[in-house]
């Protein structure tokens, strides 16, 4: 490493590719783990930098003996992969992607709510078909949503489906001025069109989408998940789909990732799946990384971070 | 029929439903006819209702011998499929429905653009093959649309996409404020990542798009077509998918439909078909009745009829 020993040292949990990191050359000894390493490593770091979001390695090695990372950075919106009460009790600070998902997941969110309301996938079942069968679509403008999570990415999730003439409701975890809390929750699901879980995975929210609230909905309603997988009971939403007790819905994310190729999500009639690729439009490994080098900027000169997240809640805190 | 003897002959050409037409009972002696009796029963109608839009019985019975209705409305926004010299030329008023498809339509359009930038058709063969594979998708906002065809469909089409964040471009028959004329197309064309189809079939558009233009667009451009399957070479736009000129393409038009199950175009790679269903979502029918029966009411109390009908040029003149 061409850093002076002085240099503070940045432990990265590795991914392929790493793009801007090679800009702190000179102000960080840059040291590599993977989840066989990380345990070893871990004193040894300043900084640690969770470029492997899907890992659940610093959960398991966290708890370990030895000094700990002043700062933990996570090229993640959630932080459900690595918090552990060890690391929620110690002064370590936490930080995370905030805001580079936002737009890209708002953007998926509508693509999923037309594909469905233009009835593509049948459109596309009828094509390998060779059939031509018109049918009739739905309007989106003037239907009706229920965001559920009211941090950044539901809030671009809101203002996406309103710009298409959607009514938007958004929920989050207590009441306040344009948000509602978990109280309404049940009433806004019951008028839906369009259900959207966009919630961090906490204590909270961990199965709140249960056969309960899946009964609740209306049948020609959709619901749509690009938060955590566990938010969602996903026996409760196969019997809901197959009952016919709602009219489709689309998973990004799944208790499971990746989707084992014998799980029976893959084929349930109504339900889109696709690979946790909601947020991931091309350059966001590069938005990721100049995300963390200017907060890194900001660490090594001693000035206060964004992004910070309230480990207790396992979520960047908003108004 | 309950009409009096005074009243008149309302000739439709049938196609199933007819909502609220029978809201005319009293007011209109009301027949039918199909494109096997249209050229025996014109003479005696005073008014021609084409509900059968996808027939062209008019265009073959309307230069026939004997009086000609004074009014014919077509219950689509095309009149391609009905005109011909003789209606051209005679005294007869067409109109068109104008206004019942520019937003449908336009969440068509938005649906295509976001399901191909998200990639949606290969995650849905991946679906079928139960296969876990990311992929990066591409953000809409701050992309390029060109929309061809000034009309209200490409309109809406414009206020759409603007509300996804792409910047657009709407070329027209000449050039005015906040429209570009044809002269700017294929500059236009070359660096817009989505071309979008929305203008009338004329003399001026059969064929517009063809090698030469495919040829110029972006690679990783799309085209998309909601308005007439004319207005496309079909032959050039699959050479240009095959040879990768551009990245994909989806049509809801074609020179003949319904596309025949031998027709080559069901498994272009990289082509959406769809059975020109853009603009027809759920009680579109009965919007349609519905804004006949006002039509209707304007032109019995001898008020001027709106979405009257540019014979010689195709369309509903704009400003």
């Amino acid at each position: 490493m061409s850093a002076p020993a002085s240099a503070p040292t940045l432990l990265v949990l590795d991914a392929d590719p790493l793009p801007r990191l090679g800009s702190l050359t000179g102000r960080a000894r840059i040291e590599h783990a993977d989840a066989t390493t990380l345990a070893e490593r871990l004193p040894s770091a300043d900084v640690l930098l969770v470029w492997d979001f899907a890992s659940t390695a610093v959960r398991d090695a966290w708890p370990g003996e030895g000094p700990r990372p002043r700062w933990v950075h996570t090229a993640s919106a959630g932080v459900d992969h690595l918090m552990c009460p060890e690391l929620a009790a110690s002064e370590t600070v936490v930080t995370n992607a905030r805001g580079v998902f936002d737009q890209p997941i708002a953007e998926y969110v509508a693509a999923l709510v037309l594909t469905m309301a233009k009835d593509l996938p049948r459109t596309w079942e009828l094509q390998q078909q060779k059939t031509w069968r018109h049918r009739e679509s739905q309007r989106v403008t003037g239907s009706r949503a229920c965001v559920v999570g009211s941090g950044p990415i539901g809030r671009a999730i809101v203002g996406t489906l309103k710009a298409l003439g959607i009514t938007t409701a958004l929920v989050g975890r207590r009441s306040r001025t344009g948000i509602h809390g978990p109280e309404d929750l049940d009433r806004l699901m019951a008028r839906a069109d369009w259900v959207i879980a966009a919630a961090p995975l906490t204590e909270q929210t961990y199965g709140m989408f249960d056969a309960r609230r899946f009964g609740m909905m209306q049948p020609s309603a959709r619901f749509i998940n690009i938060g955590r997988g566990p938010l969602v009971d996903e026996d409760a939403l196969v019997e809901a789909l197959s009952k016919r007790w709602i009219a489709g819905a689309a998973l990004d994310v799944f208790e499971d990732e990746p989707l084992p190729p014998d799980s029976p999500l893959w084929q349930v009639p109504g339900l889109i799946v696709s690979p946790h690729m909601s947020g991931d439009t091309v350059g966001w490994r590069d938005e990721l990384g100049t995300q963390f080098v200017e907060l890194y900027g900001r660490w090594e000169a001693g000035r206060s971070l964004p992004n910070v997240v309230d480990k207790q809640r396992g979520y960047v805190p908003g108004h």
